[in-house]
């Protein structure tokens, strides 16, 4: 898949401009095409070392979440569900010169690990971004499919981002920029929200909602848990949190959401956030639902991600309404 | 090695008190020993599945790190370190049961990964104070070996943290618990951080310095680099914040230092920072040293800390001035 250049490839950026009418991946950084090669060191991949317009060019869907595991898994099914030939066994980690991330491609659809956190999603972020702008791709969506907390609603249910809320309530990602604090929107693609939900409703199995989620930068003390090695506050501080965060709106909380939106947004990607929820944070904190439901939990946002995409590429029973790119052919 | 409880093991804790002198990890959470069962979900470890006295109860030394293959390559140093039998091929991952992070124990030095930021290392560190807390472990030194972004120093240089400054160059972690915002010390153990210089002498074939090491939430726009997808600041600007790091005594750039030194601290854990820098930031932004050379470097901090626990268990040949316990047996 990969292949090695013998030269800087910055030739083939020329008709980036001639193609008129499609939404090209943009950096907001003037010294990256200066640059005479550019390393992504956490995806061990870079300009001169591979062809990165041949490996990602054709690239349409995202598709990233916080274990490796699961990403590999949502490739696998990716790989059947498209119809590309094998059992899938033979997808490589295209990251295997680096443990910090795993990223498999399927036709047009990539499947990337991204870590705990903002600031692990956001190196990978920022590298996958420039991943998609050295490589060319337009039209690209981006879906964040991942876990959470639920307030207020049934474990296993499964929340589409609205509004992506700070811990404060507000929609809003605060970028340290060195030894300034710059304020960015959180805002998110209401359309393909409202299109994930009508999606959603082929799956009556499972409860699927949308609301705001809230990104915080800590597990414990930050999401109010009790069940921490630091608690210094009670249950009712707790319980009034949580409460006044579903007042706010918000329906789940993890971990990422925030800069996810803020970075995705400024580079001129459409992005999703679809997380299923592990527990009711108004019940409690520990995780203690089964293994096994929890894995079937875990396999409903890929689901729905997965019909989404089929239908986009006109792959589905039921055609959307405005297929993105009804003529395309798949290349698995 | 892992077993069974066939009921809560709670009754073994009756004997934390009578171990006059040693120094117990412990917690700050009144509600943790309340609990029937306390489930590690990101360990996939258990208080009712999993005997953790028995399993933990000998941890000494708990070295910490990003990278899962560098925490399993230091594992392999310290099985072979140690004199323990077998190669350590057979050496099983302890939280083989999730994605999350890794975990190998070898004699008294359990070896763990952290992911990359913040968020991911605050969540391993909650679960592995409660887990030392379970197992009623005493006089622990924990270690952060990682690498890093030097300011002004040779690449390679290998940097022991005296004190962790955030992006403001102050000695604070700033966590987020639930809406309110309370500032923590990072203070980390001077004494640690001399003893450790003073054994980085025996490997005269790498610089090693004390300095202070400062903490971002973000490795590109926060370390003010001209190489991410998004960058509003100039070449001059970005020289000025480095200069001015340097002149308040920063030598390296990690994303973990703060939040290390804060829970540590707080739960009363000897901690100790030992990062090799990658590059001089002064110099550039892009990681350009060859594989071989990187991987070299990767080693260094280890070198140090797998001697420096060899020094404090009597099994070197220059022992301590005062070895933690010179009688100890060690079970691999």
């Amino acid at each position: 898949m990969a292949s090695v250049l013998p030269a800087s490839n910055k030739s083939m950026k020329s008709d980036r401009n001639t193609n008129v009418g499609k939404k090209f991946v943009h950096v907001q950084n003037p010294y990256l095409d200066l640059m005479d090669e550019d390393i992504l060191y956490h995806f061990a991949l870079g300009t001169k070392t591979h062809n990165l317009p041949v490996m990602f060019g054709d690239v349409k869907f995202v598709c990233v979440g916080g274990s490796s595991n699961r990403m590999k898994a949502f490739a696998l099914r990716m790989h059947k569900e498209l119809g590309c030939e094998g059992d899938g066994e033979e997808m490589k980690d295209i990251c295997a010169g680096t443990d910090r991330f795993c990223m498999y491609k399927t036709g047009p659809v990539l499947s990337i690990s991204h870590g705990m956190g903002v600031p692990s999603i956001s190196v990978m972020l920022h590298e996958l971004i420039k991943l998609l702008y050295h490589a060319q791709c337009c039209d690209v969506t981006i879906f964040r499919i991942g876990t959470s907390g639920g307030i207020g609603i049934e474990p296993g249910s499964v929340v589409i981002t609205d509004t992506a809320v700070d811990s404060f309530f507000k929609p809003r990602f605060e970028q340290v920029i060195m030894d300034s604090i710059v304020t960015r929107s959180t805002e998110l693609d209401r359309d393909l929200a409202e299109e994930l939900f009508t999606c959603s409703k082929d799956f009556p199995h499972f409860p699927t909602l949308i609301g705001h989620t809230m990104c915080t930068d800590d597990f414990y003390e930050g999401q109010g848990r009790l069940d921490g090695a630091l608690c210094s506050y009670s249950r009712e501080k707790k319980l009034d949190y949580l409460k006044r965060a579903y007042k706010a709106g918000v329906r789940n909380i993890e971990m990422e959401c925030t800069v996810f939106a803020a970075i995705c947004g400024r580079c001129g990607i459409k992005a999703g956030v679809v997380c299923v929820t592990l527990l009711n944070r108004l019940e409690g904190d520990q995780i203690t639902t089964p293994h096994d439901v929890l894995v079937e939990y875990q396999q409903r946002p890929q689901l729905l991600i997965a019909t989404f995409i089929k239908q986009q590429l006109g792959l589905c029973r039921t055609p959307p309404p405005a297929p993105a790119s009804p003529e395309r052919t798949l290349q698995c």
